[in-house]
């Protein structure tokens, strides 16, 4: 149980109440489950807190994420409650009109970077959720320099949740919080399948 | 990214389709965040999935889970959505009128673990969280031996997770998926303070 035991006082100059409001940028990652489960469940608490949320999928499969992404649309949709927005390059950005079915993973990989990075510009949403967007960083799909950069540099409290494996050790340096997942026992080893409510 | 790859296939008898429906006892534990949060996560997917949700939180602090509390009951209510419960330790379990503010938490997480049972025994839930539920089990506050005998003989199929530092050996033994979350790097050890929103 965190006790929230802080082991050291910056000299920075701040309040507690400044260091309160100050923005996060969260990193799991890891080879076990749970990284984006756990940037899933933030999201929860980001949501009570009143704070518009956007989820930035960087996965390919359709099946992923079907329980959280329903489950925060319909969080998104109480009255009175904070916006969800929930964006998956699996379907082409929901902000692009595609043509055709072609598909380059890479390119979609920097379009979504790019709409984030406007979005962090005009500080759009207040909570993100980069789900593994380590892969495009460790594929070369975006630029790790400009990605620490802008996350760095963003303005405002934005809090930014990066999930998935191989996380680029800059990256790891500029975050402020890091867990590693790491698998023990898992039912796929027993030869279990993957099940609807447990893995999607 | 879990490609949902089997590397054995168990001689059991059962049709893949058969293994797709087995309960599953997970643990979360380590001494990384996202334990809970994970666990909060997954109980996305159980709603989705449209599975009545049990959320038995063994914590003692108010402060604790207020956002993943106020957005799982939210989906409780939700037209047509999936049922969610939720008791917790700090204001006295939910089913038990009790006089007056004195307070014996062995007692009380004997109460929780006994109305769990209940609970089990009767399919009242499909999915359950036990959240910190470890701490009782290692302070001596409920039988081992008791929680792994029930939780392996508990009828249908009912997924439960738990979470908490420790988790006594016996219990992991019996678990189907055990994730350790271990701490890499945090904003308290930078003597940043907790905030409303991504602690709570």
């Amino acid at each position: 149980m965190p006790q929230g035991q802080v082991t050291s006082v910056p000299d920075d100059g701040l309040t507690t109440r400044q260091r309160r409001r100050q923005a996060v940028l969260a990193v799991h990652t890891g080879h076990g489950k749970g990284k984006s489960t756990a940037a899933f469940g933030m999201a929860l608490r980001a949501w009570n807190a009143g704070w518009p949320v956007g989820v930035f999928q960087f996965v390919k499969s359709e099946k992923w994420r079907v329980g959280e992404e329903a489950a925060l649309k319909a969080l998104g949709q109480v009255p009175g409650g904070a916006p969800v927005a929930w964006h998956k390059m699996g379907e082409g950005w929901s902000w692009i009109q595609r043509a055709g079915t072609e598909r380059d993973h890479a390119a979609e990989a920097a379009e979504g970077w790019a709409q984030i990075k406007r979005d962090l510009a005009a500080e759009t949403h207040t909570f993100y959720v980069l789900d593994e967007f380590t892969y495009p960083m460790k594929w070369g799909w975006v630029d790790v320099a400009d990605v620490v950069a802008t996350l760095r540099e963003r303005p405002g409290v934005q809090h930014v949740v990066i999930t998935g494996r191989d996380a680029h050790p800059e990256l790891l340096a500029a975050a402020d919080l890091v867990t590693e997942m790491t698998k023990v026992k898992h039912p796929m080893d027993a030869g279990r399948k993957g099940q609807r409510g447990i893995e999607w």
